[in-house]
């Protein structure tokens, strides 16, 4: 999967579009992706610190999108777990994660978050379901 | 800190306003929030799965302020783990947390993700600096 | 499954054996399992601490145990999250164990380590693979 | 801190002398730890697979004595998190630790164990309190 081909990906999902996640680049078994800091994705107004959710969704995506990527497929969120190591600075930041280990039925991936500065903001790790089976029947609604 | 008080601090995040974030009840050591499913929150469009993200940001929000609220101050989350159980059905989602533990430099509080049908959707538990002392200084730019 | 059979399971672990471990009792969805504190199990020796690697056995134990008794077979550990609270006090350590969340595939079970003076020591949380199958499979030379 | 002097550091903990830990190398940030597999460190039988806790305890060790050899003091855990990829076959263990991030009060290092056949087994990170105050008081009967 190339660059193009995840950003069309990533793109689908219409809360990924809100965050103006693009992906950097795509390598054999990691991959980065960016957004950019603004005013909505902030926690505290005195510190101007990123939200810990938005923190969270870009471990999850890049380290979701990396086992993705390799197996095929979408591959839903078991368990994440996030450290946060310190506050981003304002400016762009950008999260790549690696594959730590991909079975048949399980995979885990790690991200680091970096800020404009190359500083390490927060780093993590999620599990995700690889086998093609969904972690759960999708809602009767569902199209 | 009762429902009122405790919504002005959710609303200082614009993250927070953004995600429509509202006090539902504030006890002795516990509280719940809820946000109403959208669009735009949404990871899969075919699943009409909400963002693992948006998941992390409900409990870590909701841990953090449980602490927070016993304290009296902000508390900077330190790390976040989430078990996604099963996809949310469309409607409001609801998070209560709980204080696990309370210390003078750090506190841990869990939280329960539920859906409209009240079934678990997420559980998960946040790390908290409880010490007035922030993690690392606000950027200079913040004063 | 009775506080008996639980006991039979766990002592077929070579390693719950040396930690003496015993079923103190087993509910419909939860269990209490205690060990006693010896020398053996020290980290620090000023600190009089139990090691960290032990209170993680005992988490696993229980939140393991609680599932595969509801369950009816052994249930594989996927991945692990400890909290520590706290040094335990010298005196035996009690560990309690219920179901967050049961599923066909996967399966999360909470634990909490209280020390004899009921104080909370730790507490955690465990993953595990519901499934008949295993995580991957057994080595040749065991069969 | 050379692999003689964390060696001594190692002994200190009646639980790592019974596990038989032993340092291999001691980097700059990263240090490897060796234990030998060994009966009693069996949690099933049949699947002859290593207790949970015993690789919880060798995660734990690794990554708590890179970030105690870099500050040059004791650093209580303060949460670990373990994720279990495979059975280890039986043989020697070891487990590889780095710093992922150093504060003045809190640190992170990531760890790998590996078994004999290099495949990797589990993989972790936990988290230390790395400023010189305990986590908490130390029970008034320790000497």
């Amino acid at each position: 999967m190339n660059e193009e081909q995840l950003q069309a990906v990533v793109d689908r999902s219409s809360f990924n579009r809100w965050l103006g996640m693009k992906v950097v680049s795509v390598g054999e078994s990691n991959l980065t992706l960016r957004i950019s800091w603004r005013d909505e994705l902030i926690s505290s107004p005195e510190r101007q610190s990123i939200h810990g959710g938005v923190i969270a969704a870009l471990v999850d995506c890049a380290a979701d999108y990396v086992i993705a990527a390799d197996v095929g497929h979408a591959v839903p969120t078991i368990d994440l777990h996030i450290d946060y190591h310190r506050i981003a600075l304002p400016g762009d930041l950008e999260v790549e994660a690696s594959i730590t280990h991909l079975g048949s039925t399980l995979g885990v991936a790690t991200a680091k978050v970096t800020d404009a500065q190359g500083k390490l903001v927060a780093s993590g790790r999620g599990l995700y379901m690889t086998g093609a089976r969904p972690l759960s029947p999708p809602p009767a609604a569902a199209n």
